[in-house]
């Protein structure tokens, strides 16, 4: 699986940062789903590889406007790109009916059908795409959940050496078995299953929304392998702040993927107080210092128009 | 008067032009007004000296999402810069029933007054600003307005060659004068209105909203200085495209502008279709070169980023 940040500040955008949004899809395919659609997704799109018209679905984690004021734009480009392909919408309740008003307000037609589908109910219902997907609740201001992506390649691999041994030389019927299809050569059946290597496991991704209680993915941590959760604050400023906000900060996160054994852990969603320049106080670095403290594994800190690939081992690599 | 342009681009943003939005205001003073906001105008607000704390009014021309979609985030990036003074959002109703739509349905709350003016009602109720302001009615497919914007200079400049001729020496006196207070000098009493020069005439500013009718402007641009006007199209283009979207091309409103004498013409919103690239086809230079054939007085084509001003002589440069 692949990620692309393309929003990465919590709030209000900087010049550095745009507000939340973050592309997932599978390697090499042109299809793709969104996570959050804040203000400017569709300009962060433009300057991608990513188009419109091969969105999937789109889920929505909660409806703070820093997660859900790019939909009307982007749903509408999508529509003057010629966009007809249904798109599924996944979010809470509110964001149908915010879409809804927005056509009805601003004169807006969308000519592809638009299939929404609460996150609460996302378990029962998943939509239909090259990504498996289901929701878990967090902690916050308003209900927000993670989305939590599961690929599994179907291809398998050939087991060369089962072959050597049995004496079956290369040629077509070795592209044959790979595809799954039983072979007839020199009068003999070969069953496609009895050398082909076991599937890959399943590779996952949860990416969160916003959320003050990381253990609430005690449970959906144990078999994933890249965990995005939000980091508004540092410890110290995210005290000052109060718990009013409802924000994790570097810390709390860190200590919770460290105490799950968590291999990936990217940080995302920074106040926007927090400068990307290192000079300046506070920065991202400080955020970045805090969270190894309580973490030694995989840490990455989210950047706009960064990408990471998950592969079959589980390893996170920047693209 | 100063404008500078946020966004000149129709329907849909490009890498190099965002939709809809301009900003108005005094030269020196930091208050402004903005004309529409198209999704992304924060955005654009931050690489500029603007500060959303000191927007005085917002004019939104009609409901099209290219014009009103940033709405919802400049309101709430304002709240959480901490903005408590009231601000003026001039528009059709649809619009004040969006931002309460956005208000309840993405639990936004607004420390700060929003003072709703329907456009239609504008001539009969406007705000108080530093800047004169009333409505035009145009025709698009959604009722659609221009904004006029005009400007008195309330300060009086003395008449250095009158003072010379009654034997008025210069001293602090002069400066009473200057603003407009009488003096009493040697034991004569000088009245501050024989001595200064009558004060400029208003200057005017029109930002029109879309428009497939330019004539609807006739009386409004008789004493105007600029005329900011859509050319969406060519008029090749506007021909295959057909009268459905009620866009202006370039030819109709260089026509309009020239037969109307209008000083200084600037043409915006145009169709993503537009290359900034003049060695692409179609460019941004075929609508100059198309308005150029049928206007002779000052052209300008609008980009983001770039600001004029209008001076007290109804000149408009480039800052």
């Amino acid at each position: 699986m692949e990620l692309l940040f393309l929003g990465t500040s919590s709030g209000t955008p900087t010049k550095a940062r745009n507000v939340s949004a973050t592309a997932i899809k599978v390697p090499n395919a042109k299809s793709w789903c969104l996570v959050d659609c804040g203000e400017g997704t569709q300009h962060q799109v433009l300057r991608t590889n990513l188009s419109l018209n091969s969105l999937q679905a789109i889920f929505i984690t909660h409806v703070h406007g820093d997660h859900s004021y790019g939909l009307p734009g982007l749903l509408a480009s999508a529509a003057m790109a010629g966009r007809q392909d249904k798109l599924y919408l996944v979010g809470p309740p509110q964001i149908e009916a915010l879409i809804n008003a927005v056509c009805t307000l601003t004169d807006l037609y969308l000519p592809y059908e638009l299939v929404f589908i609460d996150s609460a109910r996302l378990n029962d219902c998943p939509p239909d795409l090259d990504l498996g997907v289901s929701a878990i609740k967090l902690s916050h201001r308003v209900p927000s959940h993670a989305f939590s992506f599961s690929y599994q390649a179907h291809e398998r691999k050939l087991d060369i050496d089962k072959l050597k041994r049995a004496g079956i030389r290369p040629g077509p019927h070795w592209g044959e078995l790979q595809k799954g299809r039983n072979v007839e050569l020199d009068g003999k059946l070969l069953i496609a299953d009895d050398y082909l290597l076991p599937a890959p496991q399943a590779r996952k991704i949860i990416i969160c929304g916003d959320n003050d209680t990381p253990d609430l993915l005690s449970d959906e941590v144990k078999n994933a392998n890249v965990v995005v959760h939000e980091a508004t604050y540092t410890y110290d400023i995210a005290q000052k702040v109060g718990s009013g906000p409802m924000h994790s900060s570097a810390k709390i996160v860190a200590e919770f993927a460290g105490e799950h054994q968590v291999d990936n852990l990217v940080l995302t969603h920074f106040s926007a107080r927090y400068q990307n320049d290192g000079s300046k106080s506070p920065s991202i670095f400080d955020i970045e210092q805090e969270a190894r403290k309580y973490y030694s594994g995989n840490l990455v800190l989210a950047q706009d128009f960064d990408g990471y690939r998950l592969d079959k081992n589980g390893v996170l690599t920047k693209l």
